[in-house]
């Protein structure tokens, strides 16, 4: 199955993810932060899908931990969502600024989405679905995330003074509803509600629910 | 507090970490990771500190998350350790190959080292040092390390057939005592021999340790 984009070609940008994916992942499956970015970026790509069922095993060869998403653009072949959108920030200055202060700081924000928020927030979520409601993990992304507002509260944009990957990722992070209901912060909020009323977020977003409700009538 | 490096200059690069840290993280405090980059590349720094007593707040305008290392050099400032890392790279092509399918190699891997590895062995950490000695992260982090250790089955070095801040990245995670208790994994175990071993590793760790220990007096 693929969904197709102008200006394609079999050497262009490949998305790979599932075929399928059962209703509460739509629109939160990891290939949305790729599509996303080759909207802003305005690069055409096309989207390829591996079957959901047997995903443990049946792309090994590609994602040695069996997850999607991974990307092919020519010659290089990627998997990691990070990685995959630093490939992609490289090719646009719309994602990364070229100017090398600006740039460190979309990094440095860039990674702490990944590896202050992210880390904290994939493992508490996990603890939820597991049955620890109430887990440790919780009061640390309390933390982490009042530390950002007070960051937030301070400006628009996490780096170089305008939309970079880094709010794409951080976005990403913040919008899952249960770390947004943990408590009251305006700042982060309002980022959130900025970053995702983005035009490139929302067709991204409408097309990957697309991609996997189209796949419903076949299962 | 300083230590020196030769050739150092006050605009090159400087590694920020605490003053002083207990006994239990020496060796592994994450400024680890940049001295070991910087001598792998062979890069002049130096090595300043910031107040490990209140740490939550002293250094915020540097690191909004209360944490160690962040980076100077020259006009770029830096925080979060991946982004240190990479900055590193751009500076080596001992760190990462310059050749555009091995570099994107190195960057998936280094990736995989943060976000499939480490986001779930630092909460799994985390759960029991808060007492969770047996938490439903450990069988999650039992079926990374063995995807993992299929991998390094069948390779000494992660991407481009050679050592690259990928390799340093995923030894400096997977050196951790307890995430290496966890199993009877040769190739991964071989692995974290064979790149703990290199001269580079063993100098920026035997700095730090002095860095700490050398504190210990003044307390």
């Amino acid at each position: 199955m693929s969904d197709a984009h102008d200006a394609v070609t079999s050497e262009g940008l490949t998305i790979w993810t599932y075929d399928w994916v059962p209703e509460g992942p739509r629109g939160f499956v990891r290939d949305m932060r790729l599509r996303w970015a080759a909207e802003e970026a305005g690069l055409a790509y096309e989207v390829r899908s591996v079957a959901f069922d047997g995903r443990e095993t049946n792309h090994l060869d590609r994602q040695p931990f069996g997850q999607v998403p991974y990307i092919v653009d020519g010659d290089i072949h990627l998997f990691e969502s990070g990685a995959c959108l630093l490939h992609l920030a490289g090719k646009s200055e719309r994602l990364m600024p070229r100017q090398p202060s600006a740039a460190a700081e979309t990094l440095q924000w860039f990674f702490a989405a990944l590896n202050s928020i992210e880390m904290v927030s994939v493992p508490w979520w996990f603890l939820k679905l597991s049955g620890q409601d109430d887990n440790p993990l919780g009061s640390w992304l309390d933390k982490r995330l009042a530390q950002l507002e007070s960051v937030l509260a301070g400006r628009d944009w996490l780096a170089a003074g305008r939309f970079t990957v880094a709010d794409l990722i951080m976005a990403d992070v913040l919008r899952i509803p249960k770390v947004r209901a943990r408590g009251d912060r305006p700042a982060t909020e309002a980022f959130v509600a900025r970053v995702t009323a983005r035009p490139a977020f929302l067709k991204a977003h409408a097309e990957q629910i697309s991609h996997f409700t189209a796949a419903d009538a076949a299962r």
